[in-house]
Parts: C-alpha cells; structure tokens; sequence
C-alpha cells in the first residue's frame, strides 16, 4: 500500500490485517489436507473448519448447523434468493431498489426465469423503508412472499432496524433475508434473538481476503444448493473448502468482535471528524447518510453539481484520495450509482462516498480536506 | 505438515509450493484495492487480475476472453453443464458412469428439473469409452447435445484422448466439455488446436490454495453466469475477484509450467517404481490405473478381498500413510468409489489410490512398501 495515499474506500473492500496475513502464512504450513480425506491431513483440515465455523457461530449468536461457508456475499445471496424460490415456494420478493445489485440483479433474474413477483417498497431519501407501505404489502400479499432488506446500506451506510421488519415478517408468515455484508464485523448480531430467516457475510469486508464468505440459513428453512457435487458443507454447497480463507476470516472476525467498542468509537470519531470538518471547510453539501442510525464507517456526501463534477472521483484519486463515487464498468469508467439516483432522481450533484476504517487517523481526514479543498477551489 | 508421515493423496488436494506460499504473502501487502473501483488501488487490483489471466491463458493456449475465475473446479463445472442446459438449447448430456461426483450430480439435477436426457456411455476396466458406442449415441440424437468427459479420471488416473472425440462432437454438432481438473498442470494443452468447447481447472490440485479455479469457454458458446450480481469476469461471473487466489493460482500454474518435463519424469518414475516395488513384494494385486495411457502422478491398486479389507484405508493411516480408498461422508466413514463400483462391479477387494507430487521420494515409496507389507502381513 502507498503510504502517501489516503484510502477511504473501506466500504468497497479492505486490505488485511496484519495478523490475519501472518496466520494465513502459518496455517497454510501445517492445514492443507482435503476436508473430505479420512486421513491424518484431511481430519485436521476437517476439524479446522469446524472449529472456525464454531468461533464464526459463537459471535453470530446462531447455531453451527445454521452457517455455511461459501465464495462470498454475491454467492450467498444468490443462494438464499435463488433457493427460496426453487425450493421454499416463494412467488413473490419484497425489497427495495437500493439493495445491493447482486440481489436486484437475482430479483430480476427471478422474475424473468421463474415468474416471481417483485414489489419494490419506497424509500426516503435517508434510504429508510416505510413499514406500514410494508405492512400493507403484506398484507395483499397471497402467495409465499419474502421480504429482502439489506441490514446497512453500502452506499449511503443507513441502519434499518431488522427487529420490527422481522416480527411484521413473522405475523404476516413472509420469510426474512437481510444482507448483512456491510454489517458483519461492525454491528453485534444476535441470531438467536431476532427474527432473520437468512443473512449473508463477505470476509474482505472485514479485513479478511477476497473470495470467501458465508449464509446464515435459520435451520427452520431446508434448502437446496446451488452449486451441486461433494456432501461438503452438508450438501449445501459442493467443491473442496477454502481452508486458508475460513481461517482467515473466522480470525478476523474474531478480531472485529475483541475490538469492537473501541473500534467502533475510533471509527465514529472519524466519521464525526470528517463530517465536521466538510461542514466548516464547504457551505453548499448535503449528507445522503442520515447522522443518525447509520454505521459508523459511511459518509456519503452530496457536492452541488459544477462542470465536470462527474470527474471528481478521479480528480480526487489523482490527487492522492480514493473514495467511491460509483462502481467501475467493464470499460473502466464509472457507473452511476442506482441507489444514488433512487433516493435523488433529479440531482444532477455528484455523491462521493467516504468510509473508514480502524487504521485511518485524524491527520488523513485533514489531508483529505486540503485535497477536496484544492480540488473544488472556484468550483462549488 | 508432519515430515514422518508419507502423504501420497495428491490427487485429492495438494500442499501449497513454498514460493506460492511467500506470494501470498507479499502480494497481499500491496494488492488490497477491488478490481472494481476507479481509483488507483482498484486499477492496480484489476490490472493485476488481467496480468495473471494473460499467464493462464498464455499456457493454455487460448484467448483471455475465454477464461474465468470462479471459486473452484466444481464451481466451474456446474457453470458450463448448467448454462448449457439453460442458454445454448443443450437437451442431452451423454457422458459416463466414472465421471467426478459434481458433475455426475449436475446431470442427475438437471434430468429431475430440466428434463435433461442423460446418456452413459459404457467404459471398460481401464475407464476408456468406446468411441464407436459414442458415435453410435451421437448418431441417434435428435436434439442438441453436450458430451461431457473427463480428461483425466481422478480415481483411476486413465487419460482420454480429447481429439478424437473432440472431432466426433464437432461432425455431429455436439457441445464438448472436459472437465480437466486433474490434468491441468501435468498435460499442456494447447486449446487453440483443439475441438474443445468447455473445460475447468481447480488450483489445489496443483500446489495452490483451494477456494479458486477457472473455466474456459469457447467463445462461440454465449452462456449466462450462475451467480448473478456486480460486472466481474465480463458479466459471467458476479462477485468481488479472490486476488490472493488469482495469483496464486496463476504463478502455481507457471511454476508447473516451468518445471514440466523434469516434473513428469520424476512423477513417472516416482510411479514406476512404486508399481515395481508392489510387483515385487506382492504377488495377488490388480492395477485399477492402465499402465499405458495414464496420468503420471495416478496409482490405483486392486488389493485383494480380506477380512477387513474396508478398513485398509484406516490401517495405513495409523502407520502413517495417507492415501484415498474412497472419500469422506459427512459421518467422517468412507463411501464407496462409485468409480470403482462402475468398473469392477462384483470385486469386493480394496482400490487404493496412491497419488504423488514433485516432492515424493523413493525412500518414501520405500517406506510405504514396508507399511503394506506389515499391514496386510498374513492378509493376502
């Protein structure tokens, strides 16, 4: 990493820990059997990933029989939404249209393939759902219905509160998936207690690498894999397991949950930092996240439209500062944010996304301002 | 891993190579970005994903368009038979008994969902297909079919030989898929002259971690991705790219690349001498590998009927000596191969299949020879 850089992109993926780097190197020395040996190497591999799959449960407040292991988010959603449909009777999904893409992109998919209904409820422009909208679509609703909700918005880093949509979930018989990718490691779940039928985590969220997550699945709900083959995973999910992932992101997990509240308040100090500082330095931004319930390592920015705003990511990235302000196409360039243009269909400004993690420091916010000063000087 | 023990199961999953373990570690510190993002972390991360797609394609000779990252073998094997049924109009698979269990399982999935035709082809002792029997199958199908192959069987190490059938496919306007999971890095292929139209490749099979892999598709097959989501891997397959693994997998297969004629000559002596050495110290064995026309690294040994010839497999591991008679059930026992059970349907003896790496020794095999001969000592 270039030092002189400053990375405020946590939200898209973060680099690891230096611990969780050091234990991949030494646990890839010694596990390295297939889990499905019965031999010496493939028993410890075996007991490896169900003592990480334990320490994962332990922290998630759910059952070991409850969490799957698979390549990621993208993954784990697709199985959850794909499943429910092929094999729990779900005709219709009730969601938004600020989720994540990989879970409108299933919506839409479902909806083309395999008839499913898909009813998109409102939000404010603080990406909050109504839940009396909610309530009264599921109340209409007559068929078997899921309610997909992401827990922590990855744009705009709003916090819904998962509590009363899985009771409203529960009374009106409607399973409940939520993604929770930008929550694991930066909220305290507790499975046990709440109302989720399914969630989802990423481990290169938290500091672990890319390339490996996993479901939760409420053992109430019997689904089939997607990706069919070995018994691994308990027949959920076939192909060999990815030992140094699991281990890595059980570690940094592990890490996340040790750290937590000073963790969370050094992130919210940054955030409050960084907020702070955008109020005193510039008069004319809006916050697209709400100050309120939203996580702590999100702030999404509002900069006034000025000719050529559209290239300010990479006006900023030039000059040493990289945040989000869309995802990369497959050209390179940026595309506009769908949960962006959502929430402010006729706002021609540019959202800019700034989030944090546990390294950043009160010094990168204030290089940060000097560099968003230099940057919009004469322009907003 | 513990040096006294003999680990000869390297066709189930191998250890990492020394240097692929230090990459991992040093790539780790200076490629974090998503491939995804705009800015100069997110270019370095997708730059490096194309470089090590350029290697790969490099050595198999094919396009970088037609090769993409997924999580593993089985993975990409699900991806081609499952879109072949769904987006190129496949409604016949003919294929084998022998075939590794994610592909088995993908054709007996979509027979119940999709009313997808499979047709087995007969094998011999030795695993091979008659090809008459296969033109024969092709000949009859009225409708469009995929022929799916394994390249090299991963019980019995009996290699096809691709071009042929390659040629029978194409005359007969039949999709042709391999999936080539066990030759990838001990064959070189060179699919620019070949009639290939699929294959799949799982990086633990050749000193690299598990959880990443690749499929190749020829670019007149235009298939849709399993897993929906975000533009990664051209729109084929949705998820954030396992960097560690891309390039781990990547400079594996270079390395394999590098080493091969000196590789493969010890493999083959490796395994002659374990073949010799069993000659001559027992009197009453069958090999389940041909002798000619098999994979170097691949010793599949009938041993005779005992009382309590099941648990060979266990006793060997005691003495310190890993090698596969089966594969795991979730119950941690063994299953029987269905391999097995395909060719020598009525032998109630033990297959074991010793698999070799570049690291094994004679002494080894030496020491592996007293193991069998004090475990079945008054056995056979």
């Amino acid at each position: 990493m270039n030092k002189s850089r400053i990375y405020f992109d946590h939200a898209a993926t973060t680099p690891l820990l230096p611990e969780v780097r050091e234990y991949i190197y030494e646990i890839s020395k010694s596990i390295f059997g297939n889990p499905s040996s019965t031999h010496a190497e493939g028993r410890i591999a075996k007991s490896f990933v169900e003592e990480h799959r334990k320490i994962i449960a332990t922290i998630l407040g759910c059952s070991t029989s409850e969490l799957y292991f698979t390549a990621g988010g993208t993954e784990s959603n697709n199985l959850i939404l794909k499943s429910a449909v092929h094999n729990l009777g779900v005709k219709k999904i009730i969601s938004t249209k600020i989720e994540h893409s990989c879970n409108i992109e299933c919506f839409e998919w479902l909806k083309r393939n395999c008839q499913t209904e898909i009813n998109y409820v409102a939000v404010n422009q603080q990406g909050q759902i109504d839940l009396n909208a909610l309530e009264e679509l599921l109340i209409k609703s007559t068929s078997k219905t899921l309610v997909s909700l992401m827990h922590v918005n990855n744009e705009l880093g709003t916090i819904l509160n998962l509590d009363p949509i899985g009771k409203l979930c529960k009374h009106y018989n409607a399973l409940f998936h939520s993604d929770t990718v930008q929550g694991i490691g930066f909220y305290q779940y507790d499975l046990k207690s709440n109302a989720l039928d399914f969630m989802s985590g990423s481990a290169h969220k938290f500091y672990a690498p890319k390339g490996v997550g996993f479901v939760y699945i409420n053992q109430q709900n019997k689904i089939e894999p997607l990706i069919h083959g070995g018994s691994q995973e308990r027949n959920m999910r076939a192909g060999t397991e990815n030992i140094l992932g699991i281990g890595a992101m059980s570690r940094a997990l592990s890490w996340c949950h040790e750290q937590f509240e000073e963790r969370m308040s050094h992130l919210q100090f940054i955030k409050n930092y960084m907020l702070t500082s955008l109020q005193q330095n510039f008069v004319n931004l809006e916050f697209n996240t709400p100050i309120e319930n939203s996580s702590a390592k999100i702030l999404n920015v509002q900069f006034p439209f000025f000719e050529g705003s559209e290239l300010l990511p990479l006006i900023l990235d030039i000059e040493g500062l990289s945040i989000s302000g869309g995802s990369a196409c497959n050209s390179g360039a940026e595309k506009a944010s769908h949960v962006i243009s959502a929430i402010r269909p006729d706002d021609k400004g540019k959202a800019i996304r700034f989030s944090f993690a546990y390294s950043n420091t009160k010094e990168e916010v204030d290089k940060a301002i000097e560099i968003l000063l230099k940057s919009l000087k004469g322009k907003i």
